[in-house]
């Protein structure tokens, strides 16, 4: 088969590589119906993190189950399933505290490239979930985007203790940005603050359940959400970007006991102790325990109450995977669906 | 009347003082019945911490109600009571969710100085809880312990969410990681490890409740808290020291999905944003909300359920203050009490 390698920065092709077989008895192969290109696939395709061959990109995926391992038990041939991007066991002490992205045999799906027609997946029964039947094509973009995208804003609302009186605000205004405050409007919160520059962006956001829009950044935009919150802060913030300026505007944007809900991965950032023992937040993060949410998130999508798929933007057929990069590096694009 | 004042580094002297007047109507008078030099104050005696100006010590208080001014309504004179370190009004909104310590109207009662006869204390109807009656003496240390050490250990316990079944760490063996241990046992922790290489802490941390003593610090530490828990780590692990080397002690200690609670006054720490990420643990702390807990812990001694003032291990008149700081600077001392 081909699939999306990266070879260098800015250097994606869509090249010949080895068809995924069954290596261990948990593994599943699935029949990639989409998958999608990611905001963290942009930090080694822009060379911000180094690789040293070249290597098959992609972490997001929706299929149907080609082939399973003679150990799986809970996945059939012919069911379409969602997985997260780490495979996980579902069983270990971590994944039953609902922390399957740390899974004791957590394994990054991503090292194994589904930006492909076909991708193995380890620990199938621990890592994917069915859907009730085959989905109708209109619902498979939203159903992909639980499997990283939307499982990964709703981890950070989740973290962020966002709830029915609380004001949200979200910092970052990315495809993980925007589903944060779709969860966040499902998770029942009065008041969705979006900080956001971006004409388009803040357009969807308010389409996903922002309630108000904040376009100053950093000390600014601390002081608008301050403002907003009768000096206070908002209980919960949303932290998706990852940088020291976001995260110390999530930080000093939330009151004191309020909850910041980190996801953006973090790159050269180093929190002062002084100004977090201050501030006296509660601060939870991390790459989203994805797998915890899948079954909600499916049945949200199944029953058409949420339409995360509509932070695709673009829509390219796998083989112009590299347009799909480049759409977004330029921010021409919010996120790249590519079609199989 | 005379109290304790911070001349510069290593140089507290009991001098004259003016005595406290009512200034606000909402102010209390306390004639102290007894108070402590807490670990906190060793940073600015030891000029870690600079002050400007000859400066009144204390923060930890217990004592009965001299006057009180006109808008005071539910303290009266002649009542037992005890105080945060942090006045609080209790009814603004962050006080009503339990963080008195960050209440709009926060005043730190240190800077009236607390090691003194007589003390003025803002905000009286919201910061002082009264016992029952008046106390037994013998319930005057562990009364007192409840202004700071004690609610600060107990807040460490309930950030790091230790409860039944819980393996909870605590790294630092001084009075709060003490009490962290025994607020711990009070919420039901299964395994309580205290990580202290002093035989007499150790033996008090057995004695309030520790089924685990680690003596290795840093990695060696972090190791042995894996070997103790099959590799996972901690469930709640309490910080009350305030290094990098106890912080990065405690979050890597820590399960993923577990719980940091950090009370330790953080000096010249900074927690790198990607170690932060990838431990994915919930991280809360600051000053401790003490006023929150006050009715409760107030309750259990008044029961003589616990028996916080153990850590106490030197008693001294007011004024051989300046002893009671030199032997816990020499670290002869776990804790002074002062008895007026």
């Amino acid at each position: 088969m081909k699939g999306a390698v990266l070879y260098g920065p800015r250097d994606v092709r869509y090249v010949e590589r080895e068809d995924p077989k069954i290596v261990e008895p948990t593994d599943a192969i699935i029949r990639m119906s989409a998958t999608c290109v990611c905001g963290s696939d942009l930090w080694p395709y822009r060379g911000i993190q180094a690789i040293t061959e070249p290597t098959p990109m992609g972490h997001e995926y929706v299929g149907i189950v080609e082939e399973v391992g003679s150990a799986v038990r809970t996945v059939k041939p012919g069911q379409f399933v969602i997985g997260s991007f780490f495979a996980s066991d579902n069983t270990c002490p971590i994944c039953q505290a609902g922390y399957q992205s740390r899974c004791v045999n957590a394994f990054p799906v991503g090292a194994l490239g589904a930006q492909a027609p076909y991708l193995r997946v380890p620990l199938a029964d621990g890592t994917l979930v069915s859907t009730p039947d085959l989905p109708p094509d209109d619902l498979i973009p939203h159903l992909l985007t639980a499997s990283d995208v939307l499982g990964t804003g709703w981890f950070a609302a989740a973290a962020a203790a966002a709830g029915p009186g609380k004001t949200v605000a979200v910092v970052g205004d990315g495809a993980v940005g925007l589903l944060g405050v779709l969860a966040a409007k499902q998770m029942g919160a009065e008041r969705i603050v979006l900080m956001s520059r971006h004409d388009d962006r803040q357009k969807l956001g308010v389409e996903l359940g922002a309630t108000d829009i904040v376009t100053e950044r950093g000390d600014d935009g601390v002081a608008r959400i301050k403002e907003m919150t009768d000096g206070l802060g908002a209980h919960s913030v949303i932290e998706a970007v990852g940088t020291q300026e976001s995260m110390m505007q999530a930080i000093h944007s939330t009151r004191a006991g309020g909850h910041v809900g980190f996801v953006g991965v973090t790159h050269g950032v180093a929190i002062p102790g002084e100004e977090l023992f201050y501030a006296e937040v509660h601060l939870m993060g991390g790459p989203a325990p994805v797998r915890r949410f899948l079954p909600e998130l499916i049945d949200l999508i199944w029953e058409r109450k949420i339409e995360p798929g509509k932070v695709f933007d673009l829509t390219l057929p796998l083989d112009e995977v590299a347009e799909g990069y480049r759409a977004m590096d330029e921010r021409r694009a919010i996120k790249t669906l590519l079609t199989v």
